[in-house]
């Protein structure tokens, strides 16, 4: 279907709770109004990026558009789903916008930076913002039921005692694993990607030591980014 | 292996038909000398990006790097491999330049935009000399033995006409096939990627006829970019 032809899809956080109609927010207000050129009586799709997904009617425009809500579907509760959560150390130039970008119109659901003994991320109070302004453009844009979450740089030690129990875990390494199929099963599948100069022994030493696979998703070296990229396209493929 | 463990790796055009010693690129003897900060004695590794692989020895610095050939290996003629031809229709934005950069670290060999009923690429005289630069930091980037080779754009129906005999031929589409394998086998890969609007009914038609198949690459719904890169990284994935 032409972008054109589907109806405009917003992020409306809260939706899962409301019930007869939502109020959106500023930005959400815009670009209904802006960007879509919406009008009273359109129609809109609507996800709380948390699974919900309801069928709006806009009642009025403005600073803070009024919608009716048709239909509203939530996920069942606790329903399995096949996840993606990412570590990844800073790219050359700061790649990480269209980073976050791309990892989120793909699927992902956990953006955790990682910072490590050969690079740390440049970060400041707008980069978190700036991230999750990307990651609303992308679930809009890829009209995914689940947001990215974006969260600011934790050293690897620290992120690899967090991740979720059951998880399979990937590390992108040139020398792994070439043509591994990804999990086809639900749950959370997790990537670590070094940052543009490697990973170091002592960090490899603990990804391995949490049980995580070597894969080899290209036969070029590639750049941090692409590699995260490619590990969500791979991750992606084994899905619907 | 970390990036500043490996010797510097450099696109010598014409490398394939030298004998001793060869004289670089003004561009090549900068990033050698500036960027790599090799000196005198120094070993660096050049390909001509169409298989030809040598070791160097640089004799003298300066506007045009002189260094001797101490192993040349050229790659048997006409030796079989898996190579990648991509139909790209133009992203919003213009993304084309990153895609450019991450499609030659993917090891896609032709990068062919192409121009259709929804879009058409904005592409000026600097955009070909660009994406050529683009091409040549990627391939260095990347180690790889084939440079991507950059077309300017043209009507889908002219390239359509002339992709190389016995292709497999694939064109992303949402409705498409879901988890198909990439050929394993010798030769080319097409790939297929409408604009940000998608293809009209009669390029898609176009393709059919032309027995593009169609293959699904997310359960989400990517722009163009994002589709052109996932569909190479499930290409390389079935390469070594």
């Amino acid at each position: 279907m032409p972008a054109e032809a589907a109806p405009s899809y917003l992020w409306v956080p809260g939706l899962g709770e409301a019930v007869d109609f939502v109020e959106l927010s500023p930005e959400e207000s815009h670009y209904l109004a802006r960007v879509c050129r919406a009008r009273e009586g359109d129609r809109a799709v609507a996800t709380d990026g948390r699974g919900a997904l309801a069928t709006l009617r806009v009642l009025s425009l403005g600073s803070r558009v009024r919608a009716a809500i048709e239909t509203l579907e939530r996920p069942p509760s606790a329903a399995p789903r096949r996840r993606a959560w990412i570590l990844c150390g800073a790219p050359e130039d700061q790649r990480g916008d269209w980073l976050v970008e791309k990892l989120a119109e793909l699927g992902v659901e956990v953006w955790q930076p990682i910072e490590c003994a050969r690079a740390r991320w440049r970060f400041s109070s707008g980069t978190l913002a700036r991230w999750q302004r990307l990651a609303v453009a992308a679930l809009r844009q890829s009209r995914r039921r689940y947001i990215v979450e974006v969260r600011p740089p934790a050293p690897l030690a620290e992120v690899a005692s967090g991740l979720p129990a059951g998880a399979a875990c990937w590390m992108a390494d040139p020398d792994g694993q070439r043509g591994a199929p990804p999990s086809e099963g639900m749950g959370w599948t997790v990537g670590a990607i070094g940052p543009s100069k490697g990973f170091d022994p002592g960090e490899k030493d603990l990804l391995e030591g949490r049980a995580f696979k070597p894969i080899c998703l290209s036969d070029g070296r590639l750049r941090t980014e692409t590699t995260a990229l490619a590990w969500a396209a791979w991750w992606g493929r084994g899905s619907g």
